[in-house]
This record gives C-alpha cells, sequence and structure tokens, in this order.
C-alpha cells in the first residue's frame, strides 16, 4: 500500500515536490475519528511522545517536591531550540536536585534553529549538554531518578530503572506491546519504541482526557497537556511550530513534533488524539499536515490562522514568491 | 504510478522513513541506460543544471578574456557553501569585469554548513550578496554580459537577454522545450525551467561527450566539466557530497546537486549522463541515490567508495550508531 501525497510543494505553476505520509485521529476510547495513509504501520514517535516521557517526573512526585512551575513541567516534555531561556531553565532544574550538566547524558549539539545558532556561535566556544534540544526532558528523567532514590547514571540505559518504568508507562497509554524488538536509539541516546500511529494517537486522546488511565496517570496527564499549552516557548522556542501552534488556542489545542516527520497533537475540549508521520521525515511536510488536521476541529479565526500554516508562502533570497507548500488532505 | 522507494532510513532493526524518487541514465544518443520510476515527469533541475547555465561565460569568451582558470570556471557552475575562498573568488570574477557585490542580483544569505555558518556568525555581522551559494555563477553572467556589451543590470529577469541565451542553450542541450508555462523562478531569482528527467540526463550526456553539440559549444560543455573534475571544492565546498563524489575518482566523474533532491552527473569515459530527483525533495536521499547510480559504472576502490556513499552510517549527539541512510535501487 502506498501512503498518500498528503502535502504537494509547488514552485511557479507545477508541484515540484510531494510528501506522503499517514494521520490517525482517535478519540478517547480509541474510536476512529480521521485517517489517512497506513495507520497501523509501526512508527517512531521519537520526541514527538515527550510528554508521555514526562509522567514520570509528576508521577513520581519530583515535580511537586522541586516545587516545579507549568514552565519546568514544559521544558520537561520538550525539545527547546537551545536559547538563552532554556538553557538556564534546564540547569535550574538540575540544580534542584543537587546535580548540574555533567549528570546529562543526552550530548551536545548546537541549535538547529538558524537565529539561535548565530546567537550561540558568538556567545559560546563549544554547545554544552545543556543546549541539546532534550535537555529539559533529561533535567526531568534526573529529578525523577534522585526523588525516588534510583541513582541516575546511566540513565539512558534499556535495562536502567527509569527506561524500564517509561516503557510500562508507554504500553500503559498507548496500548501497544513495546520492547526490543520495536526499539531503536533516539537522538539524545534513550530508547525509543515503534507504535502503530493509531495507538499513538489515542494515547494522546487518554492524556487529554484521562479516559482510560489510572487516577495518578490520569492527573499527571492533564497537568502535562496544561504546562505545555500555559508554557509553549518551553516546549520549543522563538518560531517554532509547536509553540506558535499552541500560543494560537491557548488552553485548547496541544502538538509537539517529533524528528523524521512525526507530529502528536490533542484537542482536550474534542477528547481527540492526532499522530501523523510525513513517510519521508520531512519537518516541512509535517509541519503543514498536523495544520491542516488541526484545522478540522476549529472554526472562526482559529481555523483560518490553521489553514495558513497548512499552506505557506515559499520566498526566495530576494523575498520574492516562488511557491507554496500546501497540505492536500483527503476529506 | 507511484515512483519506487529508492532510499530507506533505518533505526534500530525497523525502516523509520522512506524515499521514494526518479532515476534517468542516458547516454549521448539519448539511449536508456538505466531507469527508475516516471522519468518522463518534468522537474526542476535548479541548480544541478548550473554548468548548462555556465555555458554562457565560456562560449561568449568571457572566460578566455578574463583569464579564468579552472577555478574560476568550476565556481560559475557551483553551490559553494560560503567559505571565504568561495567569497574572495566571486570578488575577484566580479573586479576582472569592473563590477562588484553591487551588481550581484541572487540575494543573500548565511551558509547552509554549519561549520561555515559558525565561522560567518563570528567573522561578519551579516552575509552579503557574495556568500550567497549561487554567487559565483552570478558573477560568470556578469562577465558574460560585461564581455557581450551587455548591461548586466535586471540579468535575473525572464526577458533579460541573459535569460533568453540560457533558455535557447537549456533547449539546444536537454532537447526539451522550455518556456512561460514550465518555468519557476530560483533561489536566487532566475527562471528555472522543468524538463523531463531523461532529457536532462540526456543533456549531461551530450555536454561529457560533445556529441549532438555545435563546435563551439561541444568544447565548452567538456571544459566547463573538466574545471569542474579538476577543481571541486569551488563546486561545493568542504565536507559537500559534489565536492566529494568528484574528488573520489578524479577527471572521471561529475556530479552537481540542485535544491529539491535533485543531481545531474556524468561519467565522460562512459558517455553517459544521469539525472534524478528525491520526489519529496530530500538531500540526503538525492545523495544516496547519486553514489548508488554511479557505483555501477565502476569497479575497485571507487565503487566501493561509492557504494559507501550510498549507505552511510547515522550517529546520534553522542556518537552511537543509530541506523543507516541507503540505497536500494531496483537492479
Amino acid at each position: 500500500m502506498s501512503n498518500p501525497v498528503l502535502v504537494e510543494v509547488t514552485r511557479g505553476a507545477l508541484v515540484e515536490s510531494r510528501h506522503r505520509g499517514m494521520i490517525a485521529v482517535v478519540d478517547c476510547d480509541g474510536g476512529l475519528v480521521y485517517s489517512a495513509g497506513d495507520i497501523e504501520a509501526a512508527v517512531f514517535p521519537r520526541s514527538a511522545c515527550k510528554a508521555i516521557q514526562a509522567l514520570s517526573v509528576v508521577e513520581s512526585g519530583a515535580a511537586d517536591f522541586y516545587g516545579f512551575t507549568d514552565r519546568e513541567i514544559a521544558l520537561s516534555s520538550s525539545s527547546h531550540s537551545g536559547e538563552d531561556a532554556h538553557i538556564v531553565l534546564a540547569q535550574a532544574m538540575l540544580e534542584k536536585a543537587g546535580r548540574s550538566v555533567a549528570d546529562l547524558e543526552c550530548g551536545a549539539h548546537w541549535s538547529s534553529d538558524q537565529t539561535t545558532l548565530i546567537h550561540q556561535a558568538r556567545t559560546m566556544d563549544h554547545p554544552n549538554a545543556l543546549c541539546n534540544n532534550c535537555s529539559g526532558k533529561h533535567a526531568g528523567f534526573i529529578c525523577s531518578c534522585c526523588h525516588q532514590d534510583i541513582d541516575p547514571r546511566g540513565y539512558v540505559g534499556y535495562d536502567h530503572p527509569l527506561q524500564r518504568e517509561l516503557r510500562a508507562t508507554m504500553e500503559d497509554v498507548t496500548g501497544a506491546v513495546v520492547g526490543a524488538d520495536t526499539c531503536g536509539t533516539d537522538g539524545c541516546s534513550i530508547p525509543t519504541y515503534a507504535v502503530p500511529l493509531r495507538a499513538l494517537a489515542h494515547g494522546f486522546a487518554k492524556l487529554a482526557t484521562g479516559n482510560g488511565l489510572g487516577t495518578v496517570r490520569a492527573a499527571a496527564g492533564k497537568r502535562i497537556l496544561s504546562a505545555c499549552m500555559a508554557e509553549p516557548f518551553y516546549v520549543a522556542g522563538t518560531g517554532r511550530a509547536c509553540t506558535e501552534l499552541m500560543a494560537l488556542a491557548p488552553g485548547r489545542l496541544y502538538a509537539k513534533t517529533g524528528a523524521e516527520g512525526v507530529f502528536c497533537a490533542a484537542i482536550p475540549e474534542k477528547g481527540i488524539g492526532i499522530a501523523l508521520k510525513c513517510e519521508d521525515g520531512t519537518t516541512r511536510a509535517a509541519e503543514a499536515m498536523v495544520a491542516a488536521v488541526l484545522s478540522r476541529y476549529f472554526d472562526g479565526d482559529i481555523a483560518e490562522a490553521l489553514r495558513g500554516r497548512a499552506k505557506t508562502v515559499m520566498k526566495n533570497w530576494n523575498g520574492i514568491t516562488v511557491g507554496e507548500v500546501r497540505a492536500v488532505l483527503p476529506a
């Protein structure tokens, strides 16, 4: 089965490039609300499931113990751009647990955001692990371990108690079975588990509504999505899609990207979760797809703004319009 | 017709992302040597046809008049990274014609190569038009105009004499008809014309062999490809695919990338031209595809090195192997 073309990139009057993909919209009972492409195929959610991974820091009591506000919780489930405020907050989280950048096991990289990279290049010799887009998530992991008296050393390893917990959490939230045969290593070195797109969407519907989750987990899930929606800058950064999408409809829309063209989203008031992947892993397509599918569940200015993000103009180095990136989802 | 999957991106034991595409390998008589996908579809060659566009600077006599060596000719058909040596040479070319950066109409942008961008960010406030990856091509355009007593002002415009000449050259080399209905605006603001992939491959076979071209054009084409093969750094830059591919087999292999997943190539000793496009416009896939298809026409160490580029390991921020990008071309 070929996945359908869901995004076209035009130049002049012609379509220059095409992106295929799959989309699942699922309600909190697991009912399929909308789909395109092969939604039973197993997909690595990558960073799009960070809200699920962040359940540990809330459920363990670490978030309350260390006095985390919405900002720290949002950063715990972020892929941030490495802007100064992100770095400062990740460091502060580690310090609350008596830890430091030396305890991070995520590796270091320059910002993938050009403006931030230029700022970093002018203010630092080399990036450290706090600059890693996952440093907030890893700071949350370390805080969770410390609060539970678990030695955080090696917390990225498949057999570390934290990763065992995350595996069980992933299974509970998505309903999928995960393990060594569906496991890959993520950019930040923790295990990532491929799950059917449909199960991932169902998981986000459960997080958004609490349906099908235990009391503690239901509360933790709502708290994490609410924190991200309240502090979208700390989920991504200036000009980033996740941040701007959540800012469009404050408190009403959760969205989180993952590498290789993944997006997860939820609309709590509709009780739905969304998971999608661009087959070829391209971010521009995933961003157009998520805006297009979200626009189906809003009206008025929010729907219009989302449709605007589903069809964006491309300009060249002289600012001349050369084409567009447009979602072409089936009805 | 769906184009076939030609590149797989794996993570752990699973395929995480897939790239579809089309490839045409054509001999100098237009005979099809190898193909995959829809090679009759019109494709914007973008920067992959810069060698065709550079014919003007050689055929006009400008290259000889201004004393251009292989380096200037290579830079005239380059998409360079904006490294210092590229910028200096582009400026020197303009100065030979009594012109300057102010005459460039390509717009300005930071380098898309991270190492170069960091260097630029530390040494300049803003990039100027010399930093544009197309500045060498544009410098060549301006030199061609000046040598022919054509006012270069507006040389990026569809109706400027230079663009009329480039249109006729494109038709002569590829055998395709181009015009307003197949025209888009390129990143550097000049017109780009969609042509069937098969015609583009044939054009590069003609350039590599001289077959089917007039005497002057045949000599100019060979001179340009030879210059690029002799000075591959000036076609792209440090660590770039075009540069490294040509360095693998000095004088025996020409390769040039274009935006949105295009590659053109030629193997003069085999009399073949190659044109390919990744359907979704992704560079990593186009690079794997071109290495895989080139490897079919070499043996020994060169073939092995090309196969190594057709299947590359992906490492994460900690240097851990997480998967691979691998071409999976049909036999």
